[in-house]
């Protein structure tokens, strides 16, 4: 998780919403990444979707069997989704995502019933650390905002940790 | 939805279970684009999230507002999440995907009232040649399993219409 927040903060730093995830197997980080949905111009460019991509290329098939997710922030449903798709072993999340998380919060679909594979999940690991940084990316955004140097609302955010 | 049959019929050329989907804009196709998860050994890549990319990387955002896809198989959880990600204003599905249908079959993420964006949902277009394209693809892989050419079981399957 303390490399997950590295990605974040690498996130931070590019003025992304602030969220890290890494691929681990056994004891090999397979895959890093961090959310770049604003500099990919992507709308799946999350930080999870793009490890999981290059996890598969590392690994050369798409199924990521005994692998575990670390990600700072709840993951949201198309992620939760690709954690499914990739058969991934466990997910480990720092924060809970009120507004949008899909592995407990609003809706838990990596424990789905109806669906063809099932993870377990622990959450809450370092999510002190994990949420700071989404409070303070928001805090910044919005104190630009009443300042007008940003026009656009925080519509675009995966979240915000109030 | 005759464009997204078309690349269908790309994936089933490929070996790829048959998916194809289209982003569109007014009169305009953004981007197309069919499953592609063996080829590039991706967990992420369906057909719905590779047009999804394309389309942002088209308009220059990750902001897919105006915009329709169409699918020729109903969305699993991972696309239909990115749907609303990318804040699509209308999908439009073929056949409906009884074991891992996102839009309605086994959960309805689409239209979930907790997310902050929902959409509305046609479906039933072309179905039945959306389904004849999933059949087949997985009628040659059962015989082929069934003459021993392919050790491994359908699991990997997105789903079998029986």
């Amino acid at each position: 998780m303390r490399e997950a927040l590295r990605q974040a903060e690498l996130a931070l730093a590019a003025g992304e919403v602030p969220v890290g995830a890494v691929v681990v197997r056994g004891d090999e980080i397979l895959a890093r990444a961090y959310n770049r949905r604003e500099q990919l111009a992507d709308p799946t460019a999350h930080a999870e979707i793009l490890a999981l991509r290059e996890a598969g290329r590392k690994l050369g098939g798409w199924r990521l069997l005994e692998t575990a997710v670390y990600v700072t922030v709840e993951p949201c449903a198309m992620c939760a989704g690709a954690l499914i798709q990739a058969r991934v072993g466990l997910l480990v999340f720092g924060a809970r995502d009120p507004k949008g998380g899909a592995a407990g919060s609003l809706v838990n679909l990596v424990q789905f019933p109806g669906f063809n594979h099932r993870l377990p999940v622990i959450e809450g690991v370092m999510a002190a650390e994990c949420a700071r940084l989404m409070r303070d990316f928001f805090a910044v955004r919005r104190r630009r905002q009443q300042r007008g140097e940003v026009a656009e609302l925080a519509e675009g955010a995966r979240l915000e940790i109030e």
